[in-house]
């Protein structure tokens, strides 16, 4: 059995972790620390995993989490940059669920998330960890930067068509969306469900710190600078990303290509799914599943290609990537501990 | 009191003229009719209007209706287009809340409704009923075509930009959202709240009956043919449209002006909101109320303009401004029962 | 024109009270404080007001509110049992949306709300502003103490069975259930919208502040002590509250006339309807409207009276009911600004 | 492997078993018929199922399902009972989700099912299924009538009480409340969406299919004749139900050792989770996971035993209930495909 810590577990994306970990025949969670709500039983606060865990959250003890094979850390950002170096140094492996590594311009880092980065060593090390791009690198990894999860949704989506030089990477669009679980279970008012109910809205529209992530992954695809709008939204729900991605096609005759050129380039992936043209993925069918599935589009008379890619954010966006992370690290199946389908309705 | 017919009234903007209507102090609503549910009271069906309307649904009679002032159209594309001849000749005035008197091209209608138009004549003389755009047109037209809601939404937000010129017309993209309300109430499996709830998705993304409709509006403005890529999505609540909007500014210097052009386009709009620069209007913020409010965003190093603009599908988008297009119609104050704030939260 | 100062206004009752005084033609709102908010124009903080009002939210203050005709708290408790002597010594009356003044047993009072009250001769002389109960003392009287959201739905539900003795007073039970909204506007993790969306469950089963409140008038309604038991529920949804009512019929026989008792009972009040025997009333027939509607049911070889019994908790319980209490006060027809159907669907 | 069909395979119920299926180790899905789909894939209508299954609708056929080792009845009542007869001589064993063979008294389910029953003898034979009562039964059946799914959540929270005979069996009340999928998957206008969402009422509040069954059980809990008073309510989500339920205890002294009664009476089974005395089960705590939670609480001078108990309708209110009860028929461990969390958040 593989050792695992959880470092910071009270909010989604660790009760996510502790829901998917539940099921996974190699893994036993060790230690889950709050420093908020050390000595409370970890189904006390989450019932759904009453009589899954014995666990009681506890103050975060390097001591502890250093004798763990693996240590996912679902923290806010500025955490894990403080903690990694040390289980480095005691060779514990490490999924990052927060935004520590994931970008490698570290002034760009700094200028998103208002403070100076404190370990530039490991940020340069990190490995971005989106398997489907990054697989063999995933598998050396001692750190691994699991990434956003607009920022999933959207380079997916992008990915076949960057890569083959196809759109005019200048002009990218992605218009994403996301259920209200995103933002974390914090008690901010305008979480809210009489903020957030029966409405909807786009913020962060004049930038959002996904839109350096997405640039990055979308530049590194591209082989070359992007130029790419982000505008993500808010939608009256708990789970689930929805992104629609414009991007223009330099040669209008490559529309015939498309759909077998996605298939193709996701053929082997266990976790996208490339649906038939024409289709309209739904949030739900990946609602608590590790998967995102997409659909190309084209309205007449237009060279634009339209991808709707969606996930669920907590899932593939979040702790069930990161768990796919560990298991291309730790040489298991990559899909172990993944196979439920979705909950639908 | 000017005496006013609905026609269709069973669905969701008939229940919302009539809601509306009842606070009107000039209108006096002297017929409803459904051909499914003749002899039903109103109030049986809608129960939020006991009290206020002593009326039953009845058979569609041109003779009744040939007796009001004015007759709303309520009912699903096909039905206006053979009754409004005769009521035009009989001397009334008919706003049509449906897609028949909407597109001046017939051949364009006949292809996205799918069957001949049997008007051709009416629909050369309606008025497409924007007030924001052709509000003297309305005063003196005996038929008014009530725009859809996405139109409605997405052309006042591109408006200023075309009319003055300073975007790319050939790349214009809509990304709008709906509630589940504008479907309208018939018993679809897909709008079925297992269906619709805790869920988001693209629809229609390939081609929707709208973007015809967007595109002869924003030609209009634009002084000749635009290219506008158009995607709607569901959103699992009930009223409200958002559609962020997407242009590329000719000249980026333009951004500085951007603001102040909106501000003076709509400063005599009593319906149109333009928020401060930055700002993220919500659909919530129109919820029941004959309004649009948008506003403007910029992203760093991009040249794009984003507009962000809500209404509700139901007000704004159907019964308000046809309650609007009324009261300019009937020389009444524009804003005559449609006073009321939007009901938040 | 009345001059109202509202204080407390950064909550759902204060925004709904200005939704509500926005259309009412007899007043003018002169002040609205917040500590907290104190400089914020009162349309930033809720868009659905912008261009409704002009104010800014100030500090609360004495001299100011003095000035008033009439103040409107929408505070927790413990802020009006202060700020009242003060301004009931300046002639200015009162209408408290808080509990401060409901209850007239001071023990019981501050045993639920965890102080000592500091106003017991106010206390005593306010009148429990339930119009359908005490009409005649709200007119006269200088302060009111607005009913909370469940005793309205539940007290008026009840009223007619117990008013005519025909039911066992000690075995009365009222399953509550109510929209988020009720929980007011904290930052409170249990009440973000990841925490209520997509659930349901009871809260407060153990004993809940509304159930003194309930059984309170319930026992001024029996003529004597009566036995209640109150459960309330968090529905996932953000406006109105249904009351399932459960009482035995001491006699049998009286189920047949006690569909025509409730109507008489309610004849004249304009913002009760009772509707058909076996109707199910749903909260959106009343969303955003003063009204409370109910409907009466019997299952076969029983002797229990059901009745259900919904409204918009901040309407008819709170603002709504606030300002019905104020038309009563000023002598202004009781429906005044109170006359828009509820917002369906 | 166990080979399984399922009988109408399109609804809510007939989704949940292939989803929960997908996962579990010991059963091969052969068949899954639907006549209005046939032809279809199952993963075509249910994008969550792609890639768990190949299989596509089949128009039902004896002769496939009589080489099934168990097959599942998700169809409308009327169905199973016409089909069940050739099973059970084909031998195969079957567990049906409708309401067919629910009911004893055949005349009640003539009277509230509106037709003759048509298999008199396999009605007498069925057992129904609730593992938490009869579970030796269950191992040696042929036939399983699964129960409702109010049923479960009713039936679960009162038998500790009427095991023991401590509260009045003629003063029963069952207040409950589900999600808008208990209703099934057909296009309705009263489950759109639109007429769901944002709204909460009663419904069937004077009677219920579920009345007699739940009556019938309760009796059999009690020995002998109980009155219970049961009203369901609509919720607007999609999953779960919450009953909760009063009873008058005779001696209120045994108030205190009710948590402890409840605690043991449950102690073995796998899905029922007695909760600390004065919890407030969520439904999403069992979202997705065949489990009931169930919470003991009394209020201060009554002698009224309240419990609240939560299931998921489509769980263990249908699917999953079906699955421990193929599971229990075929020796297999009880739990098996049933242990995963629930969907929190």
């Amino acid at each position: 059995m593989i050792k695992v810590g959880i470092v910071g577990g009270t909010g989604y994306t660790g009760v996510e972790l502790l829901r998917i970990l539940a099921v996974h025949p190699e893994i036993s969670v060790s230690c889950i620390t709050s420093r908020s709500e050390a000595g409370m039983p970890v189904a006390d606060m989450y019932p759904n995993l009453r009589g899954h865990y014995d666990l009681a959250f506890s103050e975060p003890d390097v001591a502890v989490l250093g004798a763990c094979d693996l240590v996912f850390f679902a923290t806010p950002h500025g955490v894990a940059m403080r903690m990694v170096p040390e289980l480095m140094s005691a060779g514990v492996r490490v999924v990052d669920l927060s935004a520590d590594f994931r970008l490698k311009d570290l002034d760009v880092w700094a200028n998103w998330y208002g403070m100076a980065h404190e370990s530039p060593e490991w940020a340069e090390k990190a490995v971005y960890g989106l398997p489907e791009v990054v697989r063999d690198e995933i598998r050396a990894a001692q750190l691994v930067a699991n990434p956003g999860c607009y920022p999933t949704a959207v380079q997916l989506g992008f990915l076949p068509l960057l890569e083959q030089g196809l759109v005019d990477p200048a002009r990218l669009i992605a218009d994403a969306k996301s259920g209200a679980s995103g933002a974390g279970r914090q008690g901010k008012i305008g979480m809210l469900h009489g903020e957030v109910g029966e409405s909807f809205k786009a913020y962060g529209a004049s930038g959002h710190r996904h839109l350096p992530e997405i640039r990055q992954g979308l530049s590194g695809a591209s082989g070359g600078d992007v130029g790419v709008t982000f505008v993500p939204h808010l939608i009256p729900m708990i789970r689930g990303i929805e992104a629609t991605l414009y991007a223009e096609l330099k040669n209008p005759a490559d529309f015939d290509r498309l759909q077998a050129l996605f298939e193709e380039r996701f053929a082997d992936e266990p976790f996208v799914d490339v649906m038939p043209f024409g289709s309209h993925p739904e949030t739900r069918s990946v609602r608590g599943a590790n998967q995102c599935r997409m659909a190309l589009h084209r309205q007449e008379q237009s060279n634009i290609v339209i991808v709707s890619s969606v996930i669920d954010n907590l899932v593939k966006g979040a702790a069930g990537q990161a768990v796919q992370n560990m298991n291309i690290m730790f040489g298991l199946k990559e899909t172990m501990g993944l196979e439920a389908p979705a909950l639908l309705p």
